[in-house]
């Protein structure tokens, strides 16, 4: 995919947005940090398609995930993902429920069997993990960046790292703080689980290097209650903690095609919409130089500002999740809730952090974040 | 909700449905056994909302789970819920995730304190959620179907339940073999646990009668992906057994209202908008009269019939799902064959027990059961 046909498309889905603007005008510029917002061509997509489903006579929602027409579905959803993210056939693709939360249980029950984990914690989420790991077994805390609000990713060159580990844990992105991993860990040849909840698909990535990649689609995917994990075959075993539940096997997920029971089956259907999105796009290269741009131009601004300031080490800013700060509770208030108002929303900062956030996603139009660098900037002369 | 006022808002909703027949022309009867049929102004008010909820300015899908527009989806859905089932203030309502398979363990889990639990087989999900709780403690069969498939529900007046036992469980409503507890155990005073999946608001129910009632809400309710339970208070306690992931706790979710991680929030929305739905219509009454009146219409021309059996014990019979067979193979394929043709369709029976099935679940319209009678008994005179 070249620059230019990566951009022309996007702007060609600029322009379709602007021709149905009667339609659309009350669509806001939704920073979330997840759920967060979606293509709005898949949005539409999806309510044509909410009474009869391709000829079907029915909706997604109303068909039985056994049926022919849903298995193309959930089927086409993996071979585009396979497809985007360049999966080897060594690995399988699970859609999972229960968030990133019941992974932090799934992964060590599925994976500890020599006992042991190390766990690198950048964040809230990298730190409950840990906490839920050492519930199962001994589970070590390799390196932290609390000691700076987890406003930096920590040396990862040469870790404590010892070969009776099970794995070495990340959490790629960190949505709340607004870091990401430029550079994988050296595992010293331990596998690898990564979180990547609030980076899948924003960039390529060589699967090869993990061991386990999971994520809520919650962020850049789709809707809330999908979990998709990308698992090594070789660790897709029966040989579990003695206790884990039956749905939490991998295994179980595995043999059955993610079908042992129901799964959640109009969650994987907008992952798939999207999925086909990212592809007509230009896949991950292009979504990565779209991301970028966007990303520079908040960064760039942040940098010049006398008022905002961006909190995370440059070296580690995470192309998704842009916190910053004006150092005053009260103007941090006031920006918020104007912001809101001219159509700029959910930029408040996560409760544990203050300030605020803007979290660009693969869906956030560069004219987005160009608008609100606008606004910003007409705050801070204003104030 | 009297008898008539009941029929007619039906009648209402059937009527609009025929003036918006141009629109919908394309819609089957859809008799899946779940994910199953929804009310089609439920779809549709979701197909208008799909990207900009009540001037929010996004979707549903879109919204951080935190926020006040979101808090009312959820508070809203769980206060029509409490109040179509007249839930005591003594049992909290957890939306979850997983499905009712996941619930196998989290109920052995959360429950077994004592180590001792009675299951009652009635078919394939019992029998499962038996298997996996024997994986925790003592679980006792205390009665089975299985010597006839599953087509009768047992007499539960006098089963050996003792004092040590923790929970006696049951599956009340068995979809693939289509019977119905008609009255619950005689549990001698132990606490009640029973997935409700296929009846979930099928009919007015006493929720002071059981101490958890769960169910997926694929059938009766919402998209798959949500697991709503209900459970009284005085169970939701730290003291689960040793390894339970924290998000299976229930007092992890109860004590967060759901929203410990993000919940299935699309999810929840559809299954408030069927709620309202559900009100609107009359309620529960109203429903199991509707639901009593459409399976009146079947099960009387199963009897009457020289060529379709009805294979459950009239007595046991339920009033969602309703298998029959013809005695013959081929001929159960070429009906199953020709009903799809004519828009009757998700008509086979499950795959372990063959034949045909209805499901005709509270969103079914008298008018699907009545055309497909209509086509049952020209079938006949044609074969």
């Amino acid at each position: 995919m070249t620059k230019n046909k990566g951009n022309d498309l996007y702007y060609i889905s600029l322009n379709s947005m602007k021709r149905k603007e009667v339609q659309t005008m009350s669509r806001v510029f939704n920073f979330s940090a997840g759920p967060a917002v979606l293509p709005e061509e898949v949005l539409r997509e999806a309510a044509d398609e909410m009474l009869d489903y391709k000829g079907s006579g029915m909706s997604v929602m109303e068909m039985s995930h056994r049926s022919k027409v849903y298995d193309n579905i959930i089927k086409e959803a993996e071979k585009d993902l396979r497809e985007l993210m360049n999966i080897p056939d060594n690995y399988k693709v699970l859609f999972l429920q229960g968030g990133a939360s019941q992974q932090f249980s799934a992964v060590p029950m599925n994976l500890m069997k020599k006992g042991k984990a190390g766990y690198i914690v950048t964040g809230q989420w990298a730190k409950k993990a840990l906490a839920e790991a050492k519930r199962y077994g001994d589970a070590v805390e390799l390196a932290s960046s609390a000691d700076k609000t987890f406003s930096y990713i920590p040396d990862c060159s040469d870790l404590p790292i010892t070969d009776d580990m099970d794995y070495v844990y990340i959490c790629e992105n960190n949505t709340i703080y607004g870091t990401k991993y430029k550079e994988l860990p050296n595992t010293k040849g331990v596998d690898l689980v990564a979180d990547v909840s609030s980076c899948f698909l924003s960039e390529p990535v060589d699967v090869t290097k993990y061991a386990v990649i999971y994520g809520g689609v919650q962020k850049n995917i789709g809707p809330a209650g999908v979990v998709i994990a990308i698992i090594r075959e070789d660790l897709i075993t029966d040989d579990c903690l003695e206790g884990t539940p039956t749905m939490l096997k991998y295994k179980t997920q595995a043999d059955a095609d993610s079908l042992y029971n129901t799964p959640p089956c109009y969650g994987i259907y907008i992952c798939g919409k999207v999925f086909k999105w990212i592809k007509k796009m230009g896949g991950l290269s292009a979504m990565k130089e779209h991301n970028e741009k966007k990303a520079k131009i908040l960064y760039d601004f942040l940098d010049e500002s006398k008022m905002f300031k961006g909190t995370v080490v440059p070296k580690d800013r995470s192309l998704m999740n842009v916190p910053f700060v004006t150092g005053d509770k009260d103007l941090d208030a006031k920006f918020v809730e104007e912001a809101t108002k001219a159509g700029f929303v959910n930029l408040k900062g996560h409760r544990t952090v203050g300030g605020m956030r803007a979290s660009i996603y693969n869906a956030m139009p560069i004219e987005g974040v160009e608008k609100l660098v606008e606004f910003m900037k007409e705050f801070e002369k204003r104030n």
